[in-house]
């Protein structure tokens, strides 16, 4: 039964394949009828709830509200910025009819909402009064995928934010694009343990649309990036063509400044990859369903009672110290069946209570990253327990750490750089800015510019691919 | 200037106007591009937020966890249960086409998930272990509307959640009906300050699909009933066309019993109609995105600054006690104008701060709902203001339960009932449990049963229209 039940390909051999079965097998997700498309379960959801959650505290905390916008937008209204509508046209969804009438001008799936908010806050904003405007949306985008899709990593549609700021000045919008960029980067590497690489696209690799992108980048263990987020400088590319002025304080009608940024739960498929390994899924306690699960050993009824007692009573100590936490009591499964059970689902810690432990008043403590075991008086477990899921999460960040620098490296050699990229990884290379040079990697390659570090300066350094002059050192790497 | 911003229409003359004015200049919502489509501006959704917020905890402490489902249903999976998928049929809008190609199966937008997530149920229900499986959904549900559509009331998309339970008994899953019935309630009344009548459909006005369903009813001040909700009891309706079946104890192979329920942003609709007033909206405090508004009055420089301070002072001393507070800082706007811009928006309480109260050590406090002012010594300020609040919400329940009691009347004599509907209202009415009875009714008044109350019973009676025994009293009305 367990060999069914558990993940039966190891990471390190069919990275693809044990993906799907922990994605699966752990009930975070399953897949839809149509292809393309998946559902979360409760504990996918939960997971998804905890980042929103962290994120939506931290957008309030600097002044951004919620608001809603419908999925439909008018096929017009989109091709209105036309550079940025031609980057969506291939993966639109588009509705025909409603009922048994066909509707006159087609209706797109919301790809994104840029277009269809700034035609609102064009009727919104007036003047100098009305700035900053700072709404951010929780809902879907829908993007019909025809490359292979992959559960939270590239689905046709996907639960992400979008932000949509409006500034009277430039530099404050600038100010937002970093300020939104950090408050990615805190959550991601606090709460999901996901270190990440922080700087500009290129700007063949910039979003449709802006003056310039920043991206959060992370390195998946099979050696491909995976992008984790944007945000977005829009200038005033998107304010001219929607007419989104406001009169400043003397009077004088002026365009104003964009930005827009998102993540999406592609950050569950990144924190998936990256901490999970042959038993499952491994989970930060920051956003574990589940942080603690007790399981009771017995063998005999009257150690049952015993023991069910004391894991209870266990139980109501660590909930009220605000600790999310369960008991297993199903029956007619082995306690071994049980550890197996929530290890593949990647609880961080689990607490053993049998009647020797009774006995010495005690219980077993085991990580679930490290299956680490310790012994815990009862009477210091409750003072222990918040101390022990803090160092699981420092662990597992470190950890993700140390794959990170082993994953990354520095190359100056064209040559070397074809031979090593198989092997996958990132590459920090100097490159002398032209897009022509960008795309003969790509082409020869496979590997994109995935971020140019804000620190990155390298006007010594000889470009990696022409040898010209190059005017900064970029990350460069194959991705999803 | 305030003749524009304000609320030109009364709410008694032109109840359909009035309410569309005070949606929009509240600045609660906004009409989409499209056709019957809204968008929800930072106040309107906040409201939202804090319906949502108050039903996700009581969901999850009966353990219900949220999951994703995607908006896109294939046309033949939705077909699977026939009489349900005709109901929705003339509302659906459909997807034809992504990018520049047509999609095989045509992709309903979802009117609602009952088929979906069936499908997957089935997969994931093996044995009773797996039951209660109790999922709820937040998202949005797609109707194209051809009737005349209203903000919040009537839109072709509109935010919702929808619940889905399964479970091993059918009294359990009845129970469950309830429970969530009742849950609903004390939201609607103790957050929203509404009252419902609560009961069940008939078998004409039941859920497509239903074996019945359970509704709460609201009335508004224009005479016209609104379905604030409902819950269903699905039997085994769903569950055998979709072969969702669980190995009991005994190892016996049975079909599940199953829920269904939701509510959506209607309830702030109908929080609108009936709380507002000719100045515009009216918030209960437990739902106001800004509790308290502190407005600064001053005339000279050397005021401003002290109000200013003081006005500072106070907010830092209500929000330590958790409240939604903001003060008025705008210049260059008189202390009428911001009194008048914050009674439209409803904000239910206004700390006014000028010089000669500061010299009193005092302020004035406005309830927004009676514009009742009382005088607050500085001092009490701090632990008067939490029951200041709790009053209001208190009297604007009230004034909405005399309402409705001014509302609801008993008949029994069909001419006068016919006479009377025109003025709108609830009316108590004993009816003989015949189908055709409800449809002439319906034809000669338009008229609906709205809910047949639980508790009533009237075999007594006679029915309102063919005079034969009454079976049970039912409510009465013409609705939205």
């Amino acid at each position: 039964m367990s060999e069914q039940i558990g993940i039966t390909v190891s990471k390190k051999e069919n990275f693809s394949e044990w993906y799907t079965q922990v994605v699966l097998k752990a009930e975070l997700a399953d897949y839809a009828p149509v292809k393309g498309l998946i559902v979360l379960r409760p504990d996918g959801y939960s997971i998804w709830e905890s980042i929103k959650d962290s994120l939506d505290k931290k957008f309030k905390k600097i002044g951004i509200r919620n608001g809603f916008l419908p999925v439909l937008i008018p096929e017009s209204l989109l091709g209105k910025e036309k550079e940025h509508f031609s980057g969506f046209n291939p993966e639109v969804f588009w509705v025909t009819h409603s009922g048994n009438s066909e509707v006159g001008d087609r209706l797109a799936l919301r790809p994104t909402s840029e277009t269809l908010a700034y035609s609102l806050y064009s009727k919104w904003i007036k003047s100098w009064r009305d700035l900053p405007l700072k709404i951010n949306f929780w809902n879907t985008a829908l993007r019909a995928e025809i490359k292979a899709t992959k559960p939270f990593i590239r689905t046709s549609e996907f639960l992400w934010q979008e932000g949509h700021t409006v500034h009277a000045a430039k530099d404050e919008a600038e100010a937002e694009v970093l300020e939104i960029l950090e408050t990615y980067k805190k959550t991601i590497e606090d709460e999901l343990a996901i270190p990440v690489l922080v700087g500009k696209k290129s700007e063949k690799e910039k979003f449709v649309g802006a003056v310039y992108t920043t991206t959060m980048e992370a390195m998946m263990p099979d050696g491909k990036a995976l992008q984790m987020g944007t945000s977005h400088f829009l200038g005033q590319n998107f304010s001219k063509p929607f007419e989104v002025k406001f009169s400043d304080r003397d009077n004088v009608e002026t365009f104003v400044w964009q930005t827009s940024w998102g993540v999406s739960w592609r950050l569950i498929g990144a924190m998936i990859m990256i901490h999970g390994d042959d038993k499952g899924l491994v989970l930060p306690p920051k956003v574990a369903p589940i942080q603690v699960v007790i399981v009771p050993i017995y063998y005999t009824d009257e150690d049952e009672k015993k023991v069910l007692e004391k894991a209870s009573e266990i139980e109501k100590t660590l909930e009220k110290k605000g600790l999310r936490v369960h008991v297993d009591k199903r029956s007619q499964l082995t306690p071994g069946f049980k550890f197996h059970d929530w290890e593949l689902r990647g609880i961080p810690l689990r607490v053993e209570v049998g009647p020797k432990d009774l006995v010495k008043q005690k219980v077993v403590l085991v990580k679930r990253h490290s299956r680490q075991k310790t012994d815990v008086s009862l009477d210091k477990l409750e003072n222990e327990i918040i101390p022990v899921l803090d160092e699981i999460q420092k662990e597992i960040f470190e950890s993700a750490k140390k794959l990170l620098s082993q994953m990354t490296q520095k190359i100056s050699d064209y040559d070397q750089f074809k031979s090593k990229i198989e092997a996958g990884g990132f590459f920090e290379a100097p490159w002398c800015g032209n897009q022509k040079c960008e795309e003969k990697i790509k082409e020869e390659t496979g590997a994109d510019i995935r971020v140019i570090p804000f620190d990155s300066k390298n006007a010594d350094g000889k470009c990696i691919l022409c040898k010209s002059k190059s005017v900064s050192n970029v990350v460069l790497a194959r991705g999803y």
